[in-house]
């Protein structure tokens, strides 16, 4: 463990010089850094006034992304206003920042030389992103009306899938063949110009004459080496390498599991071509981990943004599978209309069986797709996986029958009380197998776990539910 | 947009060197990087025999991480074996990246003694990492053995609540007073030991002589600057500062806003204190986009490796609250038990009404909880998500009224079609609202909505779904 580094400054300090603004300030952002409603609630009514200097005013001390935020929350029909109120500071950074359905709508709007214009400022992957959703024919308009050196990268980068680093990676980062010395780089970068140098790189990459990676630099090493020395005897030689082909999901792992800042991608045949920054990370990461719980819940994208319609095309097909489970548990039942005839008892409190077991399985459910995203369950533990959750589920059910079924006893029979322990005993071990097993056999069929596991899960807990508590009802000659 | 940045090899490169492995190799990992089942199983093997050396050859061309992903997979009984079989490469490095509960398993086996040389090696964020779940005697024991400056600083992350950025903060970082040039900071960490710098550090925070950070430099600015400029001529003011106080869940927040790769944590003065960098905010971003799924299931902390006991104590008291909830579901089904004796058919059918407006509720419940951790969701457009999920819910609940509706006309009768179509349009509409308005109310009450939203969302849709079949069944005059 090494002291926090302070240099010495009992030297004369500088005149103090003015000092800016702290980002987390009072007047325009809450505790967690959101923009306060009094702050946007005085930009529309600048917006309604139409008087666009007060509008230009309150945003100019604005970040980009706050900026980009304050599109967000404002209304649809309000945003081409504020854009026409601040054209000076409609930068590329803040574009970048909106998010994807605000970008697409915005973008819609503008004439293609525009939008080719903005794509112009921007890295090749934050060019890629306001690109990548638009129709292909207003795509290839863009695309018509830029430099062909740019039209070539970000062409190249859509040629890879989506979510791949391919298409996300930077295509701007410093490589130095492995002949150079700490001098030689430093005064390369001295004398590039700023627009021949990535906006922000962290690690010189090493190459070979065939530009494969042979290893790579953190900057503090370059700069705390003598002149003479060669990069190869600085740069580290174990490094990891993202394959261009590499899924998202996948790249964020190898960020978390390597703690990287960077990486270098690599094509087919080894050969150095783009770098994968911690900071695009972030976001992938967080997508990636945030999706589940939309995906698992049948919310698709689970944009806040999302039109209507798309939310409802991607919603309604999962509530639409839900009724055909719905179905299937109903016609469950139907086959002991019989008994319910004369035990209404056993329609009041067969559902709490089905529940049970469904947030039951929900949940072991939730921990398997969270451990395969995560790469923590593979092939070498999912024996162990399964008995863990047998065994969770086996305390679970055990807790939630006796307390049931000692209330049912006491306010309905005894014999009864029995059946609905049994059954809720049974449904909850069903429970946590189809928990683990569901998402488990998605993944080995090469599906994601977390699309279309709940469905199932749901339709075993449910059937199972009212199988076992009216089939056990019946054999034990309550009812029927 | 600029060009790839490679420099010129058309110099004679130097003789190839011996080439490293790829991290990515076939014979240990899976395409996914996991550790391959038969690389596992042959690790397994040895173990067993007792062959030491063959464990150590197997293991000993693992990166730190694998390793750690290797202790994961195995049995519990298995790791202390093969800890003892490696003890020259249970370095730091693989303790740090051991999963919260096996490190702890592991360090409660071993003499405070050892894992007070372990944490030393480690950088203060990593060694507090290791001792903040232990029992606080053994947190003691360990402190007590570990050098002053050391044990001053681990118990200085410890004063911070847990998940705050004063706890999971580098204390190594690089400041320089405003005086500075940028030959004087180059000087500075060329001649420094490499011990008195931080292992890994991205830019250079510029301090006043209250050390009160007033601008950042990336190192890449420091390079391309020439020795004489000051530092403050090439330091960027305006800089994202974290309290030490902010949450986890803000600091990742702040990285992705911002796409910070560090950034420096101010105490309650403003005084620089410590570091964040992005490889530690992709842990905590993934833990913490994660955790949703995990929380809104009510699967606790929904790690694989948590003791069986614990993982019972966090999921049962959800599915005791969910019999609560049931239990009310039932008492409503109860009031109409007259009228399911006279028709059956309402048993058969209700659970489906009930089922999808819980399915609904869910989707939107994820969509709110997602918008609201990612700071989407704010006071200033609550009003208007609401609007948008009731228009959602009212394509939903046509669409799927409809569908349910005809088929119970064309089975049943008509009459029950239209009641049973009514009742899902309601009780859809009901989930619409239910999953904005319980997690928003949640949050203004400065809770979790992911923790408890789900049990209340579930409750009023159950019992609106029972409440509004069978009460129309019985106003339409079809029994009871």
């Amino acid at each position: 463990m090494v002291d926090e580094t302070i240099l010495d400054d009992d030297a004369l300090a500088a005149p103090l010089e003015e000092r800016p603004d702290d980002r987390v300030d009072d007047e325009r952002h809450d505790e967690d850094n959101r923009l306060k409603p009094e702050f946007v609630r005085s930009v529309i009514d600048a917006l309604d006034d139409g008087d666009t200097g007060r509008v230009h005013n309150l945003v100019e001390p604005l970040h980009e992304a706050d900026v980009a935020d304050l599109f967000e929350i404002l209304d649809a029909g309000d945003r081409p206003l504020l854009a026409a109120a601040i054209p000076d500071l409609m930068t590329g950074e803040v574009i970048a920042e909106l998010n994807d359905y605000v970008r697409d709508d915005m973008m819609e709007a503008l004439p293609p030389e525009a939008v080719a214009e903005i794509a112009e400022q921007l890295d090749t992957d934050d060019a890629v992103q306001l690109l990548e959703d638009l129709e292909p024919e207003d795509q290839a308009a863009i695309l018509a009306e830029m430099e062909p050196e740019d039209r070539a990268a970000i062409e190249s980068a859509l040629a890879y899938p989506e979510e791949t680093a391919g298409r996300l990676m930077s295509r701007e980062f410093v490589a130095a063949p492995e002949h150079m010395t700490v001098g030689d780089i430093i005064d390369y970068l001295r004398d590039a110009d700023a627009d021949e140098l990535p906006t922000e790189f962290w690690e010189v990459f090493v190459v070979d004459l065939a530009h494969k990676p042979v290893g790579t630099c953190q900057l503090s090493w370059i700069m705390r080496a003598p002149r003479s020395t060669p990069l190869v005897e600085v740069m580290k030689r174990d490094q990891t390498l993202i394959p261009v082909t590499m899924d998202q999901e996948e790249v964020g792992n190898m960020f978390q599991k390597y703690a990287l800042i960077s990486a270098a991608v690599v094509d087919e045949n080894g050969r150095l071509v783009g770098q994968m920054t911690a900071d695009d990370v972030v976001h992938i990461v967080s997508e990636e981990a945030g999706e589940d719980v939309l995906l698992l819940s049948g919310a698709g994208d689970g944009d806040i943004n999302e039109p209507i319609r798309d939310a409802y095309v991607a919603r309604v097909r999962w509530l639409v599978a839900n009724l055909g489970t719905a179905v299937v548990a109903s016609a469950i039942i139907a086959m002991f209309g019989a008994a319910i005839e004369q035990l209404v008892a056993l329609a009041v409190l067969m559902p709490i069986v089905a529940s049970i077991g469904g947030n039951a399985g929900t949940q072991t459910m939730a921990v398997t797709v969270r451990a395969i995203a995560m790469n923590q369950l593979t092939r070498a533990n999912t024996r162990r996986m399964i008995w863990r959750e047998l065994r969770v589920a086996l305390l679970n059910g055990a807790t939630v029958a006796v307390l049931i079924g000692v209330a049912v006893a006491l306010l309905f029979e005894p014999q009864l009380g029995g059946v609905i322990a049994a059954a809720m005993m049974i449904n909850i071990l069903v429970a946590g197998l189809a928990g683990v097993a569901v998402p488990v056999i998605f993944e080995r069929l090469d599906q994601d776990p977390a699309v279309a596991s709940s469905v199932f899960v749901t339709m075993i807990t449910d059937s199972m539910g009212f199988f076992a508590f009216l089939g056990l009802a019946v054999a034990a000659g309550l009812a029927g």
